[in-house]
C-alpha cells in the first residue's frame, strides 16, 4: 500500500527529533502520509508513530474509499450528524488511546508552522493548525511536549514517489485540456472570463473520470492587452474582450484528487509582432533551459540563474519574480524554491515548475510560460504540455 | 468610508481586553475590518489600535483599490519581486513603529484560534495564523503578550452592516444566474459534471462585472439519482449520467469579492413521485418556517426546533445534520448555529441559512433547499433566491 513508504521515511526522522508519535492533520498533509484525500478540512488524521504501526481516522463515510489506498490502521469517526457523538470528542479519545500505546518519553509532533495550506475542492473551509488544534492535542495528551515537525514533513514531500509521480501526471494532462481550450478560445471579441470560464469546463467535464480521477476542479485566471504589463500581479479575469492582435496569458491552477498542476501560457490573438515573438521565444528558451539545469545537486539559485542568463542573451531582462518553485501538494511547496541565490539543493523525482516572463510596453503587455517537470540525472522531464504555437 | 465603522465597533472591546493594538491577518478578517480583499492571502495586514487611527497594510500595486474602501491610515510593501526587501521584513518594520505609537502596557491582538479559513479565490494558498505569524509579531513587539481575539473578532462580524448586506445581496444574486443555469441543465442525457460546469459558468462569466463585481467564482456539486440517500454527504460531481425522473441536487458556493453565498437546490429531471413530492414539500415549508422564527432574540437551538417540527408535521424526519448556520466572510461563520440546543441569540442583521434535508429510499435519494436570509423583526428575509418548480 503506497502510503506505508511515507510512514517508512518518516518514522526514522521522528525518532531522530525524539517525538513519540505525529499527529497530521492538514489535509495536503494527510494525502502525503496516507495517500488519502480527505474531503471535509481538518476532519481527517494521520497519526505516525515512531515505531509500529500507523492509525488513519478518517470520517465514517470514507472509509471504503481510504482503505483502498492505506495499508495500516484505519479508525473511524462520525461527522456532520447530530444524533452521534460530535466528532472532535471521538478524536481526542482515539488520539488519547494511540497516545498511550505509543508513549516512550518523547513528545508529540504536529504541523505547528503550517499556516498556509492548500485551497479545499469545495466552497467549505479550508483547515490550518492553530490554537485549536493544540488545545485538542494537550487534551489528548495531558501536558506531552508538542515538537513542530512542519520542516520534516516539507523536505520529506518534496521529493515525490512513483505513486504521486504518476498522480501528478494525470493533474497535468487534464491541465492540458484546459490549455487546448485556451488557445481556442483566446480570440478577438471574447472577454477574460468567458474565455477562463471554457478552460475551466474544459478541465472539470472530461477531467472527471479521466485516468480515475474523482476531485477536478480548474482555477483559471485570463488577462489581456496591454495591461499586462503591470497588471500580470493583480491578476484577475475580467470582462474586458480581447482586440485583435493582444497578447492573452492564462494562468492555470488545475487540482486532481489533492495533486496540483501549474501553468501559464501567453498566445497572441491574431499575428505577433515580432518583438513579441523575440520575447516569447526568450521566455521559452529560459524555460527550456531551467528544466534542463534542474538536474540532482543543483541549487534553486543555479536554476534560477541560468534561466536568467538565457533570457539576458536573448537580449531581454527577465521580470524579477521567481524563475519557479516546487509543487505537487499545492500550488507553491516551499522547496525548492528556484529564486536568486536560493540553497535547495534539487534532487531526483522533485518535482518542479518553471515559469520565467519578460513585462515590458516594447511587447504590449507581458509574457510567461510555465511548465511542470521532474528532476532526473539529464535534467527536469516535462509532466504533460501542449505543442500549438504562440501566434496564428 | 465603510471600514471605519468595525474599527468603531472593534476598540471598545479591545480597551476591554486590555489589548493596545490587534494585527489582523487572515483574508476574510481584513476585509470585515476594512472593507478591501487582499488577492494573495496573507499579504495585508489591519492594525487595529485600541484608541486612535488604524492602519491597512497592503501590497503596493492593491493601493488604488484599498484607498476606494478604506478611510484609515494606508500603508504599502512589496511582494512578489526579488529586487525589492522581502515583503515581512518590511512589514515587521511598520508593525514595530506601530507598536510604538499604540503601546499602553496591554498585550497585542491576534487571530490565534482562527485556523479555518475561507478558500482563496485562486489556486493559491490560504493563510491562516499559526507559528510563523506568532514568531513575526514576537519580532515586530518584543517581549509584549499576545492575546488571542478570534471570539471578539467572530462575535462581531456576525451582525452585518448595511454596505456589507450590499455586497452579499450580489453575492447572491449572481448566485441566483447558477441557480437557474442548474434547472435547465438539470435534465436526463447530462452527466453531474457537465451540469456543475454549466452552473459555474453562469456565475463566472455575467458574474464579473455584475453591479461592480471584481472577483468571482462558483463552487457547484451535483449529485444525482438514488446514491443521495447516502452519498449527499460525501458529494463530489461525478460522470454519471442523470436518468429520467430523478432527483438531481445541486450544492453550490459562490465567492463575490471575499461576500460568500450558500444555496441548495433539489429538483426533478422529470415527473417527481407523490412521495418525492411531499418531501420537497415539506422541506420547503420546513425552510420558511426557519426563516420566519428567526428573529432578534431567538436561538439557534428555536430556530432548529421550528424547523424540524415542521417537517415532522409533514410526516417527514428532518435529518439530524445542522438545519443552518451564519455566513458572509465564509460559507460558514462560526455563529449563529442552527442546531438542536444551540444557544447562540440572533440579532438584527444577522444573515443565515436554513438547509433542512430529507434523505431516504422512500423518496429514492435525498432533497435538500437552501437559501440566506437576513435576521430582522419579521422573521429573516430572503437575499435573492429562485421561483421555479420541483418538477417538469
Amino acid at each position: 500500500m503506497a502510503g506505508n513508504v511515507r510512514v517508512e521515511q518518516l518514522q526514522p526522522q521522528l525518532r531522530s527529533a525524539g517525538v513519540d508519535l505525529a499527529v497530521i492533520r492538514m489535509t495536503e498533509n494527510v494525502l502525503f502520509v496516507s495517500g488519502h484525500f480527505v474531503q471535509i478540512a481538518g476532519a481527517g488524521f494521520a497519526v505516525v508513530p515512531a515505531e509500529g504501526e500507523a492509525t488513519l481516522l478518517v470520517p465514517e463515510y470514507e472509509a471504503p474509499e481510504a482503505a483502498e489506498v492505506w495499508g495500516g490502521a484505519l479508525e473511524t469517526f462520525p461527522v456532520i450528524r447530530n444524533d452521534r457523538p460530535a466528532a472532535l470528542e471521538v478524536v481526542r479519545e482515539r488520539l488519547r488511546a494511540l497516545a498511550v500505546r505509543h508513549a516512550d518519553g518523547g513528545s508529540v509532533g504536529y504541523e505547528g508552522s503550517s499556516e498556509t495550506l492548500a485551497p479545499p475542492a469545495q466552497a467549505g473551509e479550508a483547515g490550518a493548525v492553530a490554537l485549536p488544534t493544540r488545545r485538542l492535542f494537550e487534551e489528548a495528551f495531558g501536558g506531552r511536549e508538542l515538537t513542530d515537525v512542519t520542516e520534516l514533513l516539507e523536505a520529506t514531500k518534496a521529493v515525490k514517489t512513483g505513486r504521486e509521480l504518476e498522480k501528478l501526471e494525470i493533474a497535468n494532462e487534464i491541465a492540458g485540456f484546459g490549455m487546448l481550450a485556451f488557445k481556442e478560445a483566446a480570440r478577438p471579441g471574447r472577454t477574460e472570463v468567458e474565455i477562463a470560464a471554457a478552460v475551466e469546463t474544459a478541465i472539470e467535464v472530461p477531467g472527471h473520470g479521466d485516468r480515475g480521477a474523482r476531485v477536478v476542479r480548474g482555477y483559471a485566471t485570463v488577462y489581456s492587452g496591454p495591461d499586462l504589463t503591470d497588471g500580470w500581479q493583480y491578476f484577475r479575469s475580467r470582462p474586458r474582450r480581447v482586440e485583435p492582435d493582444e497578447l492573452v496569458m492564462l494562468e492555470l491552477g488545475t487540482l486532481v484528487d489533492g495533486f496540483w498542476a501549474d501553468h501559464t501560457r501567453t498566445v497572441v490573438a491574431g499575428r505577433a509582432s515580432s518583438e513579441q515573438r523575440a520575447a516569447y521565444e526568450a521566455v521559452r528558451e529560459a524555460a527550456a533551459a531551467a528544466l534542463a539545469a534542474a538536474v540532482p545537486g543543483a541549487t534553486g539559485g543555479d536554476v534560477d540563474a541560468t534561466s536568467r542568463s538565457t533570457c539576458a542573451s536573448a537580449g531581454f531582462a527577465q521580470f524579477p519574480h521567481h524563475t519557479g518553485h516546487g509543487l505537487g501538494f499545492r500550488l507553491h511547496e516551499s522547496r525548492p524554491q528556484l529564486v536568486p541565490g536560493g540553497t535547495h539543493e534539487l534532487r531526483e523525482n522533485m518535482v518542479l515548475v518553471a515559469e520565467p516572463g519578460i513585462y515590458q510596453a516594447e511587447i504590449a503587455g507581458g509574457i510567461r510560460y510555465e511548465d511542470a517537470a521532474v528532476v532526473g540525472p539529464g535534467g527536469a522531464r516535462l509532466l504533460g504540455g501542449t505543442d500549438y504555437g504562440f501566434d496564428d
